[in-house]
């Protein structure tokens, strides 16, 4: 469809509030902004283009449609709207899944298309053979069915998900060429519900020298993690429902740990053994793999929180912009620390900002989609998010984040990023033809 | 599993805050309920029993799991959370597809299963062919592609969908033996993104004559409602996308009109054309589907909203209560109008009511999920729950909601209740066996 182009001195009118085209979230109300074909004017494909009817009758208007199906799933035209698998013919080591969040828009993850890690393939677990046992330093250690655990209070609660290797790619000296699902596609949200943990541990009663537990997974990698205690009686959760059906069987079911705001893999799925402990194990995963190297030689470990972060998905590298005029930027941004206040979008590199808008609820741990309309005037531009939370948080630049925790010296290969929690900010370059790229400002 | 009983003295020790063993919210906290397997005690299938190491290994534990799959689906052991097909051979008329209550936790219908009626079918439209035409009464008749459509300011809202029809099994004068996804299964929620109708209608610049719109949709029955046109300038959107991802096939895709709080079918599925018109259209849906007949032979029509509404899911008919103790009874309240102020629960048949708690964020026209924790004795129990919303409307008992609306003479067909809108009281009869089943009180 051929879109008629609004007059530079029109597009002038509306408010700006920075450099390069960002406008006031408001300033489009009540204004001709003029993405649609006018009637009559050369309408494109499927429509006449006659003043009085101007819509053919579509084949589907014509025929009897499909059956509908006990449990439904996407049209076949959004059959690119699927997780990219790292690891496609099932190969020995881990099975990767990445959200393609170019493509979804709000701030819930579909089930569907959720993120998922695994080390040795999906397990194929029967709920009514899975026990959660939890012992060590308690009381009273006790064995618990499903249907035992759904006799107790359940909560709900919407929390992101994001693995502590999120975004690694970022770590490279130059900026992979890939979209953003490639790049920031460990990370969803969902509505999680569950009991809380610390119900279940004071049921067991908790021996006053326990500081520590030990979570574990039903699955053949037995995968553990040392968690505080304190976590475990904060917020902590064991949740068998993800946004309100049983847990996808790739996301733990048909129960997992739940450490809102923490990296992903210590929300220890098809969890099966909870033992409390006096202090940390230093198990495989531990002291091997969720380290985070240094600049100095040193390494991080026990770095829990998902730190404050953002990118934009619209427009993002795949996305073409066919010709100048008014687009929407909108993006992700979540903390693991609390709730989202601030997201700042730039589109000229970093040298001017505007506030966008956060889509209510803004919930704590959560997705927070955000918004902000923009002129693109058909040249070059550079668009930035960065986000602040309201424990004191905020996302940091490129610069300051390489100067902190380092870079690779060259581009290794996908998977021997080795680093983990990425939060700087994100670019995308849109270059006169409207195409986006990944590029570093 | 056998689960141990305890003891009657240790139970009355529990504050009681409404009859038949309703428990307050907090009752339960720092407390046993013993709902589970003390360690060595006899802990049933699956666990050995033994002191130090309770968990035999389970197969799933010892073998390498499936693949990744690019669009995840839920487990073979969750293949009863489906939908339920009214026309599973598809045969001419409509087919209704209906949510597992029952089956589902939380406040988001996950998008497998949201609810679905279509007359002639699901549509397999491309989204790249369909058109949006808006006209009618406007200064200038706009024609939208998808592509530019997302160019306008979107925004997200959790919004449940109801059919008019949904519950109607309840003007039965006789309580319908089945459970809640048959009685209540024509309601979900879900995250919607789309473009605010009012902004598109300013776009279009609407003529002050205009008063209603007509909404059509682009499927074969070319379903059309009237709308009036302030429903349209307040909250009514253009969705494509749910819970994150495009719409489903059986929701709409690639948009639907969205009215948040009106009866389902108004919210018009694969929408093409919208009309503003001086005054309603008296279509077939209208004038012969839509209307409530009264006792007194007259009938409402136009009755856009979904009432409040509330009703139980956990424990509901078709679950089993094993043997006395604590349970948590959890059901689902909404409103047309506006958000859940409260829930009242009672387990004696509306002698006694206690308050729920509500699960936050509590949102205007969404699902809100309310929760109490309850010690079943083991005797007969009744469970109800009524809703209030912060407009000022409650949910009528069952003898209220007859006095106005009447009920039918005799228990007819399961399809052919032809009434709308019923909100009333739902109960549930809980027998000493523990089995739950649908009863009038």
């Amino acid at each position: 469809m051929k879109q008629p182009t609004k007059a530079p001195a029109d597009d002038n009118a509306i408010e700006q509030v920075a450099g390069n085209g960002l406008l006031h979230r408001r300033a489009l109300l009540g204004r001709s902004v003029a993405v649609a074909g006018v009637l009559g004017s050369g309408i494109g494909p499927g429509a006449t283009g006659a003043a009085a009817e101007p819509l053919v009758e579509p084949p589907w208007g014509l025929t009897i449609g499909d059956n509908s199906p006990a449990y439904q799933t996407p049209s076949k035209f959004a059959k690119n709207v699927v997780r990219t698998l790292a690891n496609p013919d099932f190969r020995p080591g881990s099975s990767i899944a990445r959200t393609p969040h170019h493509l979804l828009e709000g701030a819930t993850t579909p089930n569907g298309v959720h993120f998922t890690i695994v080390h040795t393939g999906i397990p194929d677990i029967d709920p009514g053979r899975h026990r959660l046992l939890i012992h060590g330093l308690v009381k009273r250690p006790l064995v618990f069915t499903l249907d035992a655990l759904l006799r107790y209070p359940t909560t709900s609660r919407v929390s992101f998900m994001e693995c502590g290797g999120n975004s690694a790619p970022l770590f490279s000296p130059k900026p992979i060429q890939d979209n953003v699902q490639a790049l920031h596609g460990l990370a969803s949200c969902a509505e999680w519900t569950g009991v809380k943990l610390s119900v279940l541990l004071e049921e067991c009663g908790i021996d006053p020298r326990a500081k520590w537990f030990i979570a574990e997974g039903a699955d053949a990698p037995h995968l553990m993690r040392s968690v505080p205690l304190a976590k475990g009686l904060d917020d902590a959760m064991v949740v068998f429902y993800q946004n309100g059906e049983p847990l996808m069987p790739g996301n733990g079911f048909p129960m997992r740990l739940l450490l809102p705001g923490w990296e992903g893999n210590l929300n220890i799925k098809y969890l099966r053994r909870i033992k409390l402990v006096t202090e940390p194990a230093m198990s495989f995963w531990e002291s091997q793999v969720y380290t985070e190297p240094m600049p100095n030689g040193k390494a991080y470990q026990f770095t829990f929180f998902n730190e404050v972060k953002s990118f934009i998905t619209r427009p993002s590298p795949g996305h073409e912009l066919k010709q100048p005029g008014i687009y929407e930027i909108s993006g992700i941004a979540y903390s693991g620390r609390g709730k989202i206040t601030k997201v700042m979008v730039s589109a000229d590199g970093g040298r001017s900002w505007a506030e966008a808008a956060l889509q209510a609820p803004v919930m704590s741990k959560a997705f927070t989609r955000f918004r902000m309309p923009w002129r693109w005037n058909g040249g070059p531009a550079l668009l930035q998010s960065r986000a602040w939370d309201d424990q004191g948080y905020f996302q940091p630049t490129r610069a300051e984040f390489v100067a902190a925790r380092g870079q690779l010296d060259a581009v290794p290969p996908v998977m021997a990023f080795r680093n983990h929690h990425f939060n700087a900010v994100t670019s995308w370059a849109v270059d006169p033809h409207g195409t986006v790229k990944h590029a570093y400002a």
